[in-house]
């Protein structure tokens, strides 16, 4: 399908590599690229190649960074004494989106799944025991509401109860705007469980 | 929101300029990139400055390729006498595809549009005429059914009868599989217009 010249076709074909981006999409955005700017291209070409270089996991919280110790384990104003256990950094840009949470983070890199073969050993799991040496107040259990996460999640919480540090998990239930009807019967019962006081 | 680090937030920054792509579509693009293995993203870097370094329209038919005449231009297996006029290089690329069409192109860049100002000399037109000058037995209009496309196909053919080039139009009509009721008024009108004897 060598229409365009190599040069073009090669391009889309490395673009349609990625993912969720398919043959249409692919070319679409090629034929945007090599219409743009050529200092923009140079941007975006460089700004691929200095991620991938510079990457590397946060010393402490070990989500992905380009810095030994991300910007939020850096930030002296977020409190240290409460950590949030997510799955992967595009969990913990959720909630930092929310801009409402002053905790740190501790990023496992995965959850526990029998079916995978990811046992507790694979995730960072002894690097948040770790962590948990120092003065910490409370560990808040944000791995997501699959089998693996909550698989996570109750390892975790039985890992960390002996210590006496206090576990929380966050709650599950209807979400905000969502129509009844649509939601699956397990989350219903969640939230039926989950009820408070009004 | 610099919860990444400065190097991986300017590449989420750079995708999600792209056309099409939205913040969580580049976020997630951007840590599979940051995930790749670094000759894959270094192909892909290169793909992306090459194709714009090298990029130029053929001198032939005006579509976009790296080569001075492009790869259809130069197959001496086409047939030059047929040439068909579509408006971008995306639809010549829809028709390659089919791999049927045996004949050269023509690329407009463009459609005229009154609309926004883009009249008869904004397009690859003058250039169309002279290639008319050659040998040719037909042209094929395959610009879009948008208003536009019409008005161009209409102003080209206009152009080129008194020359007694004989002068076609791709059909309009109802396209295969389509369901009737889903389709609008003026297609099937279009449809009932253009109906064929069996």
């Amino acid at each position: 399908m060598d229409y365009y010249g190599s040069q073009l076709t090669r391009l889309i074909e490395q673009l349609s590599s990625l993912p969720g981006i398919g043959g249409k999409t692919a070319q679409r955005l090629a034929f945007h690229i090599v219409n743009m700017p050529k200092e923009r291209v140079k941007q975006l070409s460089d700004a691929i190649t200095d991620a991938r270089e510079h990457i590397c996991y946060c010393k402490n919280c070990f989500t992905l960074t380009d810095q030994e110790i991300c910007p939020i384990c850096s930030n002296p104003d977020r409190d240290r004494k409460t950590i949030m256990v997510v799955e992967n950094s595009r969990d913990l840009a959720a909630y930092e989106k929310t801009g409402k949470y002053r905790g740190v983070y501790h990023v496992l890199q995965g959850a526990i799944s029998p079916m995978l073969g990811i046992g507790p050993g694979d995730i960072k799991l002894k690097e948040l025991m770790q962590r948990l040496q120092e003065d910490v107040n409370e560990v808040i259990i944000a791995t997501g509401s699959s089998l693996e996460g909550e698989t996570t999640a109750m390892y975790i919480s039985k890992l960390i109860k002996p210590t006496g540090i206090r576990v929380t998990r966050i709650a599950s239930g209807v979400p905000v705007g969502g129509d009844l009807e649509y939601i699956d019967e397990v989350t219903l019962l969640r939230a039926l469980d989950g009820r408070v006081e009004l």
